[in-house]
């Protein structure tokens, strides 16, 4: 049995598994206390043994082993996580080898390895909701080079902003979530009806991002999730729309609706223990 | 002893060397005849025993090793080459084990091992000239997931073009490779002064695209290299654009030219040849 904590910007799931299936599992807010949630997820697995403990975290993180500051997060809005060492605080009350990466690295090694991905070697997990983040699994391996990605933050072409993201303002993020969708529309993402011409521009935004990514990555098969990623009317026009912009100079990768839905994170949590479990 | 080829779109260099060095080489025009060039190749390394064999070879090619076409050069404009069997030939000529996968791909390995990236384990490698190429290490491995990376083929937000890319116009290529840049100042790009103006503008555009690359892959360092990418007009400006465009919300990767010049490629080569050597 592996343990596995996805650890969201507003809730943190533990979960207690193997071979992509959750035996046991509980949830609490994230919170602004990270001794109090590490406490939580001591607790839940105090009842729970388990060989080894994966973690995906939001961001941004350190997810580089040899880093001194290896599981830290790092610079955050988000109160009392500016530099909480949350690897460390969680193996000073669960003492089994433990492995880290984001959430979105560990939902895209989830899917590869239990969902939508499934017998590939290389993809691309994304997921579009009030922000936009990427991870890739190339070759069986997490893509964690100096830093993780943060796919959300590419610039593109074209300018139907403004955007909203504070720090580049037309990035795919600040054009594409939730909010930069909102700007545009001047009603809640969530509520545009499946027919409205928005979604198309919306598409048109996400095909030249996964463009990007193909010319930059390769995967064979890019997993789009999230609240807005997974809409119907959004993957209705992606396919066409990516290959039109690829102009056929590249193949287009398969284009998919994660499988395991909101439980990919969680699922690569537990894939990533698993792989890292000692011997 | 070790053999190297880089198989480039007008010369062929073939190398015998090892740990960075090069003790033979050998030169001919890549030519439109595939078995004619294998027979150099195998003319060349029959003076020169090696007990393994690398080759970075000019592109698309396939670079999967799991792939029935591994080692083949796909589509081309190139006459005589779609479709060519390159390792094939090779391997039927010269009994040695064989890697092989793409120039630029090979020039990263070379600088990260023996160049501008010695002591690092994540770099990315740009050629700009005639075309934009880009090749990436990651944790010490070779980016080679579903297919070899397009780099140049990215789109970018600035529309200072029309762009000279036959399938997407203002692609990275079409506005910043060598044909690019003299379409926006109507002479030879090589002839262009260093303090004209139009290399902050080239410049503008090369951040943009490393921007991007920093978003999808967080290299520890990016070295650029090739006709125009190795010109001091272009990096004097770069290192500053790319930490406005990236505005603090990532840290900028170092930026270099390649310290083992037009070398970098076939020591790649040679480097992949002795990672691949038996046992």
């Amino acid at each position: 049995m592996y343990a596995g904590i996805e650890t969201g910007g507003t809730k943190t799931v533990c979960a207690v598994g193997s071979e992509g299936r959750v035996f046991a599992r509980v949830q609490f807010p994230t919170g602004t206390d990270p001794e109090s949630l590490a406490d939580q997820c001591a607790e839940f697995f105090a009842d729970h043994p388990v060989t080894a403990l994966g973690l995906g975290t939001f961001g941004p993180c350190d997810p580089d082993p040899d880093s001194p500051t290896y599981g830290h997060i790092l610079q955050t809005p988000k109160p009392g996580w500016t530099g909480a060492d949350l690897l460390g605080l969680l193996s000073a009350r669960i003492a089994v080898p433990m492995a880290m990466t984001t959430d979105v690295n560990a939902a895209a090694l989830g899917e590869l390895r239990y969902g939508a991905g499934r017998g590939l070697h290389s993809l691309v997990y994304i997921t579009i909701g009030t922000g936009i983040g990427g991870g890739a699994i190339i070759r069986g391996r997490l893509l964690q080079a100096g830093q993780h990605p943060e796919m959300g933050h590419m610039l593109l072409p074209q300018s139907t902003g403004p955007g909203v993201c504070p720090y580049h303002r037309n990035c795919w993020e600040g054009l594409a979530s939730g909010p930069g969708m909102q700007a545009r529309s001047g009603v809640p993402a969530q509520d545009i009806a499946d027919d409205d011409p928005a979604w198309i521009l919306e598409a048109q935004i996400v095909a030249t991002a996964l463009h990007n990514i193909t010319c930059i990555l390769g995967p064979q098969r890019i997993i789009i999730g999230g609240g807005l990623g997974s809409r119907k009317a959004l993957h209705e026009h992606l396919p066409a729309l990516l290959d039109e912009s690829l102009a056929g100079y590249l193949p287009s990768p398969s284009l998919r609706v994660p499988e395991l839905g909101g439980d990919a994170g969680v699922v690569g949590a537990l894939t990533l223990a698993q792989d890292h479990r000692p011997g």
